[in-house]
């Protein structure tokens, strides 16, 4: 896997992608897991214009190497953020949560290299038709925002993979050498890390949301809210008061207003564990001390290479 | 994988298992897979005392390889099974939905091979507690009864394999050699493969019921039913006015009376495509045609030497 279309189309050293993370995935992150070799992905979704402007800035002075910018396309000013990452010189941009059809030409036209989320063939097969270069196909397991078809990453690599030429780098559940080999064998290229990367010393997270993960007892996250969309996240009281609702029948208006505006923040940056919505992939489970990007880095591809010489 | 302690436990040439499947699972199912090299189990679930005696009868007389019989512990008559299960000299039996320490010990008495089907650690460490020789750690993508906590086959197998020391079969989305490998990859020693033996010549569901799964789109399966257990269907008409149901916040007596007592016979067996339940996994979106027992050997130990030969 190490040297392959993923590894040439960014110009980084490993196939090892930063998810870009709502509140995690500022320029300390971003620069840290470029610098390691991977690609470091900066989340425009938790940052106004002039912020995020101000993280490519930092993010540009702190490493050499490639970075990209996560962009959902729900962003509220997103005609703006385009244009600024555009005149900005950004190289690689991650678009997430919309139609790529809309703005990959433009990105493409600009010189930047685009890779589309998607959490099914179907999404896939139109990502590749918009002229992405490369799909991230995402399965059920990964945490925060989800797929409607709850395909889980063993599913589905194999059938995305098989529907696109284009290439295809793995998100859900992968943290490890040993998962990485695995989305590997399934067919992917790539692997994108989220929680993993989100638990790490340059993550932005709240060192209180970062102990909370980090010793989260295995099945302890939920996918709930798909009547708005589906996110997974921790069962805390917040999780608690939108079960009950839902198991009630709660309508979409009601379920809205639990959520409200302010919940992700609250949890993920500002350590609120009770009312704060905690974001974060079931393999959190998994994950157990807060380490730099580069023992992240040393640990993943340390396994990776002993698996590889046949254990 | 070939050759280790699963093989050597079941005495059998390759660690795949098929699924003991309400259904699907009669003496045809399970003597052909044991004649191929696998383990074939008898699926105890759907099968009326006498009806399962006759079952094991005919098993031994069409296979001198060994095979197995799934019990689920809900069983209405479960003591006079496990006593007939004991007298008709059956040396393999593979328990699930329930606690492994009320069987296991008469079970292993009589000299039968015990493995326990789990969907989180927690109930691997007990089920190894209470003296199996093996587990099942089946994922949230597998079809059918499922476990509460969603976990997904990803994260499941590294944290079953992390938590016991007796070895781990994977199960759960699993139907090729490419997906095998990914599971060993994983630290698993067999895999459980359902879906795609159900779909074989030899199992006992209706053309109908395998037609309409050789046919399903991606993301046509999903865990419903949450509230009394949690099953994997098709979305049928039967599964839409339980997700109706369920939106509007249906309680436990109102979906126990939607689904009453014969939808999976009715849907699998009987091949009523509206009316009956129909339990198959998320990996039936990658399976196209009826293919034998044999072939279906064949071309996942066609696949798996490939890539184990370093593709």
């Amino acid at each position: 896997m190490i040297k392959n279309r993923i590894t040439d189309l960014f110009g980084i050293k490993y196939p090892i992608v930063a998810g870009g993370m709502v509140w995690c995935s500022g320029w300390r992150l971003a620069s840290a897991v470029s610098n390691s070799g991977g690609l470091g992905l900066l989340g425009a979704g938790s940052m106004h214009l002039p912020t995020l402007e101000e993280h490519i800035r930092k993010c540009k002075a702190a490493t050499s190497a490639p970075f990209g910018v996560n962009i959902p396309m729900f962003y509220p000013q997103i005609e703006e953020l385009i244009d600024m990452v555009i005149r900005e010189g950004v190289k690689i941009v991650f678009t997430s949560a919309g139609n790529p059809a809309i703005w990959t030409p433009k990105l493409k036209e600009a010189g930047i290299t685009v890779v589309h989320v998607v959490s099914s063939s179907k999404f896939a097969v139109k990502a590749q038709g918009a002229g992405v270069d490369a799909v991230v196909a995402e399965g059920f397991e990964a945490g925060g925002h989800n797929g409607r078809e709850e395909t889980t990453t063993m599913v589905l690599i194999p059938a995305v993979c098989k529907a696109v030429d284009i290439p295809v780098i793995a998100a859900g559940g992968i943290s490890s050498g040993r998962t990485m080999m695995a989305a590997q064998v399934l067919g992917a290229e790539g692997v994108q890390i989220g929680t993993r990367f989100a638990l790490s010393a340059e993550s932005s997270a709240s060192e209180e949301f970062k102990r909370r993960c980090l010793s989260l007892p295995e099945g302890d996250t939920m996918l709930c809210l798909k009547k708005i969309g589906g996110i997974r996240m921790i069962k805390n009281d917040v999780y608690q008061r939108i079960k009950e609702a839902e198991d009630r029948g709660a309508g979409v208006e009601e379920l809205k207003e639990i959520v409200g505006m302010r919940r992700p923040k609250r949890g993920i940056f500002e350590g609120d564990l009770n009312e704060g919505m905690l974001e974060i992939g079931e393999v959190a489970s998994l994950i157990d001390k807060v380490e730099t990007v580069q023992e992240i880095f040393d640990d993943i591809l340390g396994e990776y290479t002993l698996l590889d010489s046949g254990d």
